[in-house]
This record gives C-alpha cells, structure tokens and sequence, in this order.
C-alpha cells in the first residue's frame, strides 16, 4: 500500500524482503535479502535516496547500518524504543500518558515478584517481536505463573519480558498521526478498534461519541511522544479509555492497521502522507471525508461483491496465500453520515454471513 | 493507473508494450511487444484471463486475434468503430446524437468536393490514429486546400481523411462512462473540459451550469452508443455544446483524461470501474464526492509544492520523461463546494505562476 501511494507522487519503491511472496512484488521491484545481508542491503542503500519500512521488526541494528548510508525516516532510536514495550511504556509515563502497571521480568523470580506488585489479572509478554496477541501470555491467578513461566520463559533471555497489568477497558482507540521533516505534525480524526482474539477486527473513524477534550488529549499525546522520538513519518498510538482516562497501550512506528481507512476515508491516506514525511514533501490533508468502517479479513478473502455492491464499498486483497491467522486483506465502507454508514454496514454483514464481525460498529452507530 | 486499480482488488497486471519504458512498468510486469508480434502476444493472451487496452490504436486486427484466444473488453467491433472519426460519426448520427457536418476524403477531389458541400472553416484529419490534434490541418479559405493536401494528402492513402466543419461552440462536455458485462451501465457526473492547441488543458467536474435536461440528454446518448456497440468497459463522449444543443465530437474506447479527477474526486474511479467491468465485478458508485478540477501537465513537471500544500490537493507523476508536448502527468484538487474548489485553484495558479491555466475554471466558478 505505501508503493501504491509512492507512484502517483513519481517516486519509485524498491522493497527488500526475505521472501520472494512479499506482496510489495506485486506493484514494486523487490529485493529478496534477510535483515542480516548485509553486502545485499547495502547495494539497497546505494540505490534509493531514503528508507522507510512498514513492519517494526527491523532489526535496530539494520536501521542503524542503513542509516550510516542514507536517509532512514523514522529514525533507528524511535524505531528501538517502539519496539520494546518496556522503553516504550517508559517513554508514555515520561511523556504524561499515564499506562496500565508494568514490570520488566527476566527471571522466574522476577515475574513472582512483579505479580506481587501489580496484581492480577496480568498479560506477560515479550518485550520485543510480538504482535498481533503473539508471545502473550494471560495470568488469572497465581496458578498460572508456571504455565506462563513455561510459554515464555525461554523467550525471556532472548526478548526479555514484560509484566502488564490486565486493564478492563470500556473503549480502545488509536490515533494515527503523521510529523513531517520539519517537525509538521497531523493526525486523522480518531479511530476506534475491536480486536478479536488479539488482531485487529473492526475499526470506525472519526470514532463516534469522543468528545473534543479526549481527542485533544490523545493528538496532544501523540504529538508529545514523537517530538521526545524526533519521529518522521506516519505512526499510531494505541490507547484505552477507561472513565474517560487515557490509558497508553502501544506505539506502532509505522503505518498501522487502524489507519487503512484513510485511504477511501481521508483525503490523504496515512500511505500517502507517510511517503510524503520521508521524502520531506508537504503534508497532506488528514480530514475525513464522512464516516468509514473498516473489516479485517483474517485467514482468507471472503467473497468481494456484497462490499462491491454497496456504494462507496472498497476491497483490498493482499494478494497474499490464504493462511490461519494471517491478514490477507480489508475492506473499507465509507458514507457520508453515522446513519447511513450504519445502514450499509448492516447490508455488507448480511451479504457476507458476517453479522457478528460488524455489530459492534451497527451498536454504536446506531 | 489501471494497474494501481487493479492492485487492490488482488488482480494483478500483465502488460504489454513496444516500449521498455512504459509507465506500467513502474508497478506491473511489463511484456516488451509491438502489436503485431504475434508469437509473443499468444503467450501474453495464455498468460492472461482477460485481456483490455488503455490507448485505442491497438490495431483491430491484433485486438481480434487476441479475442480468438482470450476475452477482450471493449469488444474489438467497437474499437474498431471508435478508431475511425467516419464509421464513429456515422454511428453517432445512427444514433440520434447530432455532430458537425462531415465528409470522407480519399482523394484531392473529395476533398475539393467537401469543402463545397460542407463549407468552411473546417478541420481535415486523419480517420485513424490522430490523437491530440496530431494528424489535423484547418482550412480557413478555399485556398489552403493545396496546404493541406500536402500535408495530409499522403496520410490519405493509409489512414483515410475526413473533413470535419469546424463548429464555433460554446462549450466542450465529455461523458465518461462505464457499462458492465451484465449490460449495467452508469456515468459520472458531466464534465466540463478545455483544450489548449488541442490538447486537454483543465476538467471541471460536476460541469459546473449544465442544466439536468442537457446532462440526461448526453447520458441517454452515451448508453445507446454504449449498447449499440455492445461495449463492455469505461469509455468516453467528447460533446460540444453549442445554444444549448449536443453535438457528438468523438469517442474515446478507453479510461479518458478527462475522467482523470474521477481517483480522488468520485466515489470509485474510472480506473477501477473499468477493472470491474472488464472481469464481470459489480460496478462502484460513480457519484462526486464534491467539486473537482484537473489540471494536465504537458512537456514537464512542474513544482509539486504548491498542489501538495493545498488541502485535497494530489499530485500524479506518470514516470515519464520530459518531452514537448508530451502528458507527463496532472494534478487534481478537490473541495467540499464550487466556491472553496475556485479560492484552491487561484491559490495553485498563483503558486504555479501558471495563472492562465486555471483562468476558465476560476471564471466559470466564479
């Protein structure tokens, strides 16, 4: 998605991944080399004039070498402490953004002691290479510190590991947010997500029912934390509402799930605005043309015409091969209204035998 | 940008073209072929599931042998027809669309003959292949009919001639529209276009004064050419509108440069739809989002600062080389109302220093 924005402003994508699937091949040319390769990445560097990457999991390291080379937006520490949940949860608290209780564990002994001290329930979790609900591990009672212990504690040499406290939350939002090279700072109107076993299911923007002062509170937020990070480029905050208190969950330092709907959505998508952050180019216009849902599609693509047939009814398939658990693609349903959104959405949960996926969005619309 | 349609739907491009530096190339695997290679468009057709064109002077002949292995929409019939102005016109008058008095010119005496029954000024041109006001002489008195034989004479004998009257007009409109497999057919909304030496300057869309009678009027026409030809894809009218009558100036068989705002500026693009069409998908909503205008670039590039800094203003860089005369790229810029679309477009004019380029639009908005 971010080739596909790059190539109406004139600039030409070459991707690097590790396998010859990676669905940037299908509209950019692609470098097939591991994070590790490092004569193949640095013929890459030679050949582009900026990096930037849509997954987290670059090692800091690769940044780092890369940007000893050329130009790398957002920079190899924002990349660093966004993947570590333990700096990154640091940085919220350091920032004002007030988080759920965490510990840092290594050790069996460390994870008796931080279950002490924050209580459960509790989620352990690596601190690095996790998403999605992946390496996570949920705690009730102190029955289940061995079985945690036996999931995770040998990731916790390798990763390190972090104790977080289990907020029930009434709302999880995101704010997506764009700063430029010259410090330029937007965001699109709020999102709120549903998550299904761990991924990402539902989104609705502008998320209905926030009030001015939390969406003032969450843009002021994230605009603090990227001038601490001296980020460039489009990331995402992700937070709970819980009493009408913001609560810091993570940081994704990149283009994020609950922004695709800006690409029908928004009049500039946070693809385009992201390309646009990196090469220094103006920001575009983050406002939202009317209301949009968008659908996940996990595992495989279901059938396209009933979201199709709906007006204003957009499809993305990745193009990727249907796998368990795997995003291969979403669907965004715009309107220009809460009530008409509303009403499509019920068409397009009917068409798709998929009236569960889209009742939380029907509920809050309605 | 048929191919960055096609990206999201999960369809992915093959295409084919003479030339290495095709911008499909950019983000689709691209097939270096010229048209009568017929050895390499067999393998391109088994490779392929269906097979359209964006440029009308594919020869008939390779569209129909194509057809014989693979499906091809728009049928090769119809390209044929809407690559010659003579059997075009005719059909617009079969039709019941009015158009200037024409005559076909295969001699210096036809020609002689022309001028006499048609009356002058007109316009000699080329019945095939003339894009761009290429291929064209205007014939202000008897004597210029030596001048244009000489230039044209020799075209005659290969492409055929027609002469055209030239008709003072008041307006220029085009309909672009797109008909699915299924026969459903649909247009946006009318729009109003300027060319300069022939070549298309600026689009406003919705066509800001059309009365709804004038707009049914050329919808109507545009389905029964649509039908008549059993078309299959998107396509465009070229109409002059002179005291408030249409007159049929041709027919584009493919997605049309003054459908080019339709990407940010309908609710799903003419690229897209045609993708729909073509494969037999349900046709998107070809409703406005609000006011559009398209600005076409020609020989060059110009600076991208002043369109990316005005808000739903979007930048498309085609990739190609500079070369007088030649469309590089445009830029399209959006707004919620006629009267915010016109303050945009002063701003960009002036930014540009490209003040005459948008003088209609900003007249006709005023």
């Amino acid at each position: 998605m971010l080739a596909l924005a790059a190539a109406p402003l004139g600039i030409r994508t070459l991707a690097v991944d590790a396998s010859a699937d990676a669905c940037a091949g299908q509209v950019a040319e692609l470098l097939i080399a591991g994070w590790s390769d490092e004569a193949a990445l640095a013929d890459f560097a030679r050949r582009v004039d900026a990096v930037t990457f849509d997954f987290e999991n670059v090692p800091a390291a690769t940044a780092e070498r890369l940007a000893g080379q050329v130009a790398v937006h957002p920079n190899p520490q924002a990349l660093a402490v966004a993947q570590d949940r333990l700096a990154e949860k640091t940085l919220f608290r350091e920032s004002g953004l007030d988080t759920p209780g965490f510990a840092a564990v290594d050790t069996r002994d460390d994870l008796v002691a931080a279950v002490e001290r924050i209580g459960l329930p509790a989620i352990l979790k690596t601190r690095r290479l996790g998403y999605d609900g992946k390496g996570q591990f949920r705690l009730k009672t102190a029955a289940d510190i061995d079985a945690a212990w036996a999931a995770l504690g040998e990731a916790a040499a390798k990763h390190g590991l972090i104790l977080e406290a289990f907020v029930p939350f009434d709302r999880e939002l995101s704010v997506v947010a764009v700063r430029g090279r010259d410090g330029e700072f937007r965001t699109w109107p709020l999102t709120r997500n549903w998550h299904v076993d761990g991924v990402l299911s539902l989104s609705l923007a502008p998320a209905p029912g926030t009030s001015d002062a939390l969406e003032q509170a969450a843009v002021a937020q994230a605009k603090a934390i990227a001038e601490r990070l001296g980020y460039v480029g489009v990331f995402a905050l992700e937070l709970f509402v819980r009493g009408g208190e913001l609560l810091g969950n993570e940081m994704a330092p990149r283009v994020h799930n609950s922004g695709h709907w800006t690409i029908e959505g928004a009049h500039t998508s946070q693809f385009e605005n992201h390309i646009r952050a990196v090469l220094g180019l103006p920001l575009g216009d983050t406002g939202a043309r009317g209301a949009s849902a968008m659908l996940n599609w996990i595992g495989e693509m279901p059938d396209p015409a009933p979201v199709l047939s709906v007006a204003d009814g957009h499809w993305h398939d990745y193009g990727k091969e249907a796998r368990p658990g795997r995003k291969v693609g979403h669907a965004t349903i715009c309107a220009s209204d809460a009530g008409s959104l509303r009403a499509k959405l019920v068409e397009v949960g009917s068409g798709l035998g998929r009236e569960a996926q889209v009742a939380p969005a029907i509920e809050v619309l309605g």
